[in-house]
């Protein structure tokens, strides 16, 4: 349990320089709270609470602190033992570290780094973003298949203390093939003589370096697993995929997809300590575009400046008639890349989903409709002027499911578009969609007020 | 790997009754991968199929079905089948499918259900939705604390079948007050005459059986734990919440706040199998309020009526003005909501938010108030008809980079009213944010017009 008291005594400890204390400290808390605590300190006194603990407990600590403050903390500690510490971080995140150093400080401290550690490192800098390879760790545990349980066991008491789980064990070849997996409960279970090869699962899950992380997350969710071996085209095992990167992972993706939908881009870091201009320079982009997009309704309105002119009463329903577009259209393109997201439909299925939103277009369209034809008679006869009441409100009430209609239908189709020409589903943003069908909605309400009234 | 063969291959096992080759398939391969290609059978070929497997493997495969193939799959089969199959069946999964019954058919079932099941069953359909109980698992390994590793291995050994993880192992006292926790992990590489009290962890992180499922996803991330036990408010281990689950849990928020934010409340079912008049029922709810509200841009507008009639070209750049507040404020909204989701700001950080969108804000409506400013001053005569292009500039620019303003700032302070409330934050969605801005954003508009116009 989180102890609120801990950051005040913390402070205590560092002021009255009581070692002994910061020791048990750094030793006997999960290394999670230690990071959590240490976000209330200055980099520097976060450096002499770690001095205190050994360096394999250091670098599992600093593999918890938010990459932004990892990023901080390493400047100026010199590089001998800068080298130590990513020695002993988890191999995922000591790369997620090196991705935000000056490439020129990595080169030189790769030397510095154990040539076991350096291959890996070169491996999975070399893993583009978003890949399997880029969130997998290459410290797993594996066995030959030739051995008994009770050699298998021991075997695992060496390598263990290197491996981020030994829960699940892969089976490999001299060559490294991935031939099957086995769990440590199995293991457990089996009787010590059983080969391993005879218990092993054959029928191995696993993922391709290159596959797409959301790809992974959703085997992993799929399947349950701890962790997802990743294979290379040859099927060599070259790492494994751990269940807690697969919820950062999902986390991530959904951040994305909900910052894409209210069109604001990507904007990944934290939102107090984001830098202003970065975050304006995208923001003002992306309503640049909208707004720019958005004129035209200035130019589609400005055809019928002669209808408003001589029925006045038009304009006022202009921002009613088109928001419902927005609003409609905004909602099936929330629901349409939602269901993609999470695999319910694929663009194989855009004939069903334009089904279903015709369908659905209609029912909404005429509930709004109705909504509409009620208030538009309704309407008090000095605001009318010339206009009949009745004709206004057929108008109104057509127009707006009309384009209730059509933005549903645009809202829904735009996400599978996009999917089609390789563009993120989610960049069919409700913004995006509303201002799409401003300017269409001007059109077909002007020209549905063109069938009834005189202008 | 997925085999595409596979399905016309069970096919063919079923019509040549084909029993040897199904006991092999249903054995050798994963449950989620069996569980799969079952959902191109029928209910029936499922049941031939799963026929084949022992009771305990029928168990494992039925909890991959998705819910409402498992619901459709018990209709019919009997009770007394049923509830050996809800016995077998991983506690928390038989919950969820037992939550979708009718209450009088669970009531039938339950006397046929083991005692001890029984128990489990009650305790976890007692938990309210959503809580951390909803989602734990009654199936946990336990030791007490005097034994010794290689006592607690054979222990282990004899649990296990009933774990549905044993790599983290919960030490309780007799009273089953949680006091540690070991590792499988830990207790292989220890000496077998350690005592677990000597080993295991003190500083145990767990949450209580009423905490909310997000607070429990958010903890298992930050500390990357494969499972987190559950304890009642006398720090008794009722249950675990395990990995797999948390990423559900993540999935599934993830998904409400999009839907929320996209302005579709909240339709849980997969999108092509929902009924059609349930989320017809439930758009057209969230699309008639919006509509409702957008009525008032109407009663606004009415109020300068005189002005549209003597200044047209007024009315043309409406929906171009109040649009700017609409797409800023969903952006703001957007940001601020996922931003708390994240953690990363807090309904007491509001003071910090409302300074940085206010600068923001201002810094946005600079940029398209000076885009606006070049559209107006370019206006035709024609159109202008007898305003000033200057003055009209001038009203053009100001209204877009006062909306901007107000967008941002209702957008970002929205959803911590909301959080404050007790309101989900993810309510202040892009359409509602946009439909509150529309209204207000008119009187702004005709405000600053009258400021430079005369009508």
């Amino acid at each position: 349990m989180l102890n609120p008291l801990l950051l005040p005594e913390l402070r205590e400890m560092l002021a009255e320089r009581d070692a002994a204390g910061l020791r048990e400290l750094t030793t006997e808390l999960h290394a999670a709270t230690i990071a959590e605590f240490s976000e209330g300190l200055t980099n520097e006194e976060t450096w002499q609470v770690l001095d205190h603990a050994t360096i394999e407990r250091q670098a599992e600590i600093f593999a918890y602190f938010p990459i932004e403050k990892q990023v901080e903390m390493v400047q100026g500690i010199g590089k001998e033992r800068m080298s130590r510490l990513l020695e002993e971080m988890p191999p995922d995140n000591r790369v997620d570290l090196l991705k935000r150093l000056d490439p020129e400080l990595v080169e030189d401290l790769l030397p510095l780094v154990a040539k076991a550690e350096r291959h890996d490192i070169r491996l999975l800098l070399s893993c583009p973003e978003h890949s399997a390879g880029s969130i997998m760790t290459t410290e797993y545990a594996s066995l030959p298949e030739d051995i008994s349980v009770a050699d298998a066991l021991n075997r695992l008491r060496t390598q263990a203390p290197h491996s981020e789980t030994i829960y699940y064990i892969y089976v490999l070849d001299v060559d490294r093939h991935l031939l099957g997996t086995v769990s440590l409960h199995e293991l457990i279970l089996a009787k010590p003589t059983t080969r391993v090869r005879d218990l092993m699962q054959r029928d191995v899950i696993s993922v391709r370096v290159d596959e797409d992380q959301e790809e992974v997350a959703k085997k992993m969710a799929r399947y349950d697993f701890i962790a997802m071996p990743v294979v290379d085209p040859d099927n060599h095992l070259v790492g494994i995929v751990t269940h807690d990167d697969v919820i950062d992972v999902v986390v991530e993706e959904a951040t994305e997809d909900a910052l894409r939908m209210g069109g604001v881009g990507t904007i990944v870091e934290h939102y107090l300590d984001a830098p202003f201009a970065r975050v304006w320079w995208k923001r003002s982009v992306w309503l640049s575009c909208l707004f720019i997009a958005e004129l035209f309704t200035f130019t589609a309105l400005a055809q019928f400046e002669h209808a408003i002119q001589a029925l006045v009463a038009l304009a006022l329903f202009v921002p009613l008639c088109i928001s419902t577009g927005g609003n409609s259209g905004s909602q099936a393109a929330t629901l349409i890349t939602r269901a993609m997201a999470l695999g319910h439909i694929h663009e194989r299925d855009w004939w069903r989903v334009l089904r279903h939103e015709l369908l659905m277009g209609v029912a909404l369209g005429l509930t709004l409709g109705a909504i509409g034809f009620l208030r538009a008679v309704l309407t008090p006869k000095s605001i009318l002027g010339p206009v009949n009441p009745w004709s206004l409100a057929l108008v109104i009430s057509q127009a707006v499911m009309i384009i209730c209609l059509w933005g549903t239908l645009v809202g829904a189709m735009l996400p599978l578009m996009f999917k089609r020409l390789g563009i993120d589903p989610g960049y069919a943003s409700s913004p995006f969609v509303a201002t799409f069908v401003d300017v269409t909605g001007i059109l077909i309400y002007f020209s549905i007020a063109g069938m009834y009234l005189t202008f």
